[in-house]
């Protein structure tokens, strides 16, 4: 779906929900083979046994490109991504862990040297079954104001 | 390959660089599907035309998950990623583009409550063929010290 | 985004159209691999020229299942997919065509034993850059009635 | 193989049989990509395990393109797909079901305005391991004539 | 298909020729990340640019894999893969290049230890669309034999 | 990592080990779709309980394939692969099986008539978890001389 979306529409505290994903065997496989990164961790179901997570996790970045990904529903043609903050990852996925993203707006404030521009933080929330946040990120949107 | 670095070992301004690699439409293709981000920006030959950058550009996710991927060439048994911050995309990867990514040591700092880990921030830094960066961001790492 | 549209919600003549979306040469050797039809039609290059078509074509399944799946963006929880009737592919899906689908509502029909459902027909029509259509088929949903 | 089969040498009754087929999460993980289609029906376990059905069930589309790609192991150069019929899912597929393919001659007509053609219904059953039928469609065939 | 081929079947001089088959960088990538290597004389077309070929190749692994593979059109059950012999690479697949293989029987013996067993050999020669072969190998086959 | 090992510093007995890998059913998955080879042994669960080895088993051509993938983590510049030979499979993979591959130089001779080469054979010994046997073969590298 399109909708336009100006800097004034946003609303902090507005939240947003995806549906949910389970975070296959074959989600780990692909990232490792679109990524190239076969660390033991993702890819050892032998070794994992021996370390203190016992189990294969997901790759970071699988985590956050796929919670990413369930959030883009919407395209909005006046906002556009500037960049990703404070990326962190509290609790590892497992395979078979199935996920939910919140986008909550936390924050906008003006651009400082352009004035038809202001700048919108989407925090996003991944959280698995237990209730347990697994990526947490603040991604920041140039939003274009309405006049 | 597996070598113990500790937070010691990791100097300030010590830079690696990885291979290249060709970003191909495949990985574009692939990458919507891993994610299911299917947006015209990506996925609409057409549609691209009519805009600005006339042509497809790879997911911001794709080149941050390729981008680190192509790091992960060095398993270090005693330090983990803590996570990453000020994630940038400074230029577009078109169909075709060759990216390279440079780490280099910017910082490290003790941990503020457990004596025995410190921070580390390795910058990535990821050049397309004409020279010009389409990716930059931190990523920190928290380092077991020697002692 | 999860919607509720009952029998009597849908509306003859309605019609909602999908984003675009190019058919890359990725996406026949994914759907050959998914599928197991690697015929040259789809898979040989040298061989298609030598054939009227000049070059390879999308297998029929492919605009089928990339068709349908581009319309997959509203879940209905009161209507299931019942069939598809008189699938047709009147010119063929090339290498870099780039599809979209217009959807239209064509028929309502009370179901003729169950009186609390009845069935809706959705008109997929998938075109390609040149306005020549690619693929015609009839949704059969079976939708729940309201009362 | 290649094997020239005319419209004359269709008879109705005769039957084929293809080899099996597991259908795996990785199989729907594929298809999800491959089409666009994440909803929760295929792609949430938890989700799932709310619904009647209780656990993911494979997409239509996947069913139909791999049930189809399973029957593409003989290519007859003097006949190509007219299109789909009756296409309808009676059962689902869960991972792990195993699926074949019988194809029967169930038709054949006269093409109404080319006498060189003709036309020929295959209908095409797919079952699983327990014999309950999960897809069934008719496939027309336009093949030539001899003289 | 299934076909019981015993050992006295085979005959010396008998060949069979597959489909062909466009190999794509679509291949190139997946193959890379099937099997993680992703070196760059298959990944990186700038640098490739600075050697002697000029041009990105498929890795050996994948010339092998998918030759081999569009052999398996045939299931004989009273013969299996005993092993692979001088398996050479005489010339570079690129991305276009088009493929078949040619599978002909070279050699027969008889088992040394197992006298209802016999090896067969058969010779695969993978040439590409200007002829020049670009893979040949050995497969040798345990057969049984009739009595 | 580049590295230039020129024939002289190869020395017999030398041995290297990889990391490990699980082969699961997605690789089993992508390999058939990525060959084309969809015989039941490794696609069909169903079949395989009615055969003696119970279960699916990974294609001979994905063990060989990933095993090489797994050795490719050192790029030499003065070696390039001549071919393999004696490629056996003296235990089955099946999903699940966790793999790890040994490579050791084994012999090296003169080139016959280009005293600037040298063969070298690595002899590539994969094992799984119990410590079997899933595949040896010799990798035969041409290999610079220093002067």
């Amino acid at each position: 779906m399109i909708q336009e979306i100006y800097f004034e529409d946003y609303q902090i505290g507005d939240t947003r929900q995806t549906l949910g994903r389970t975070i296959t065997e074959a989600d780990i496989v692909l990232h490792a083979g679109h990524t190239g990164d076969f660390f033991p961790h993702h890819m050892d179901a032998q070794w994992c046994k021996t370390q203190p997570f016992k189990q294969r996790i997901a790759h970071g970045t699988l985590t956050f490109a796929v919670g990413v990904g369930m959030t883009a529903t919407l395209i909005n043609p006046v906002a556009m991504t500037y960049g990703y903050e404070r990326l962190r990852f509290p609790n590892p996925v497992h395979i078979g862990d199935t996920i939910n993203v919140k986008v909550e707006i936390t924050e906008k404030r003006d651009h400082e040297r352009k004035p038809e521009f202001g700048f919108v933080t989407e925090r996003l929330t991944v959280t698995k079954q237990d209730g347990s946040v697994v990526l947490v990120c603040d991604h920041l949107l140039l939003a274009n104001k309405k006049a």
